[in-house]
């Protein structure tokens, strides 16, 4: 059986440290980073982060909008920092938050996650608006790959929350369900142990700044991508209180801005990892 | 002040009929066009689709998934159908279900609405399950140029309901909220309506084949777009019951699989788009 995507990551993990490097290259960042904003400019901040990050971090996670913003340039950019990680022997998650439903979802799961795809990574995020079901063209491919589906359930964001903490339960009846954020994160806590041929394959998208919902993470079986430590006023030790209890190797916070403020110099930036890697650690097991 | 995209929905809608017709180029559609299953391919048959709905239908909507598919190959293929399209006049909607937050969603906006971007549409799709709120770049832009965002509120597939159903309203509270559909579509009916610069800059998807909710789609003041027609199973009849109080113009049935099975020759798939689009005129006004 193909070894799982939580599996690849928990090894990655224990070898340098719980920390997902974010690959965010933004009109600021850039300007910043002193390049173009062009595809030229996304290529070469790229590279850069991947020179900088090989080796010390376990996990990169390019956030796809900046390089959509360019077009089909911008993904020709997008393709080359994703065979550069791959080379480099770092792990890779496409933060494109994709959804749909039946053959286009499938279309965007062979974007992101069919190793023939120029655009192949080894996990995507996506967004379950249509319900976790339509997005089984993905967790089946996913299964197929070893690959890793992560799955946007609790924003960081104050505007997220009245939807996600919206109760489900038909209004016929008496009582309530769990809320939409409570339930997928119990319906995906079944696909990752056994509801899919392999193990944790679903990993989930947990606020590090929100107070814990009723769900045990530690139940999840997948990995959990944790945004908020760092520009948006999160703390390793916050997050190691909210995720206390999950085992070391599967809760990474997702660190952008404020690390990638530390390039554009690539030794600098690879500095800032290894520091944040381990204050990580420390926190988080 | 600009002319919103629900003014110039209306009218191309009054000159044609209301039909947005779907460019789907599915490995399925592709095999029975005759077409290679690559970017050319792509590009082949969404040029062909241009040739054929160009005069006869108000508004095409590409499925951003199928070119994705083939990578930065492929955004090229949809970079060259969308400037065909604005070429021809019709109106596009870039079905991307975006969603994502702060600089991210802006990035995004960029990609598919701003005029100096080679993907830049009428409109695109949006999917809010990080909150409404978190699309304001997109609505923000959209306002700037006469743009529209078309949220997915409603969607037709089974899957969708339990979390688009949720009841809002904090655990606390002694009664409950609006289910998460109605409170959107009660939000976005208050941005249209004086909400945002431009009145009907936010339009949403709502499936033409299920029951009605409890929010009266006739106060929404912006676009319906309606999947469901035709493969789904949804008759022209049926939407014309659930959109009934509609301003005509402003409800369009997305018709994409039945229609394209009329290619692959132009000849062919234009009868179909004209016919399509005397039925729903005759059922929707």
């Amino acid at each position: 059986m193909t070894q799982g995507f939580a599996g690849r990551m928990a090894e990655a993990v224990a070898a340098t440290g719980p920390l997902c490097a974010g690959i965010d290259p933004s009109p600021d960042l850039l300007a910043r980073w002193g390049l173009e904003d062009s595809a030229d400019g996304l290529r070469t901040f790229g590279l850069r982060c991947i020179e900088a990050f090989a080796g010390v971090v376990p996990v990169v996670k390019p956030q796809v909008a900046f390089f959509e913003r360019k077009g089909s340039a911008g993904l020709a950019a997008l393709e080359a920092v994703l065979a550069a990680a791959r080379d480099a022997g770092l792990l890779t998650i496409a933060d494109a938050k994709r959804g749909d439903i039946g053959s286009t979802m499938q279309a965007y799961a062979e974007a992101w996650l069919d190793p023939a795809s120029p655009l192949v990574a080894d996990a995507m995020t996506v967004v379950p608006y249509m319900g976790l079901g339509a997005l089984q063209p993905a967790l089946d491919l996913a299964v197929a790959g070893g690959k890793g589906v992560i799955v946007v359930v609790r924003s960081s964001n104050p505007e997220g929350r009245s939807l996600q903490e919206a109760r489900t339960g038909s209004p016929d009846d008496s009582g309530l369900g769990p809320s939409v954020e409570d339930m997928l994160l119990e319906e995906i806590a079944g696909l990752n142990r056994g509801g899919l041929e392999v193990p944790g394959t679903v990993g989930v998208v947990v606020g590090a700044t929100l107070a814990p919902s009723a769900f045990d993470l530690s139940r999840l079986g997948g990995v959990i991508l944790a945004p908020g430590v760092g520009a948006q006023g999160g703390t390793a030790e916050g997050a190691g209180k909210l995720f206390a209890g999950c085992a070391p190797g599967t809760v990474l916070p997702n660190v952008s801005r404020s690390l990638l403020s530390a390039g554009p110099d690539a030794g600098a930036l690879r500095a800032a990892a290894v520091e944040e890697c381990s204050v990580l650690r420390a926190a988080l097991g």
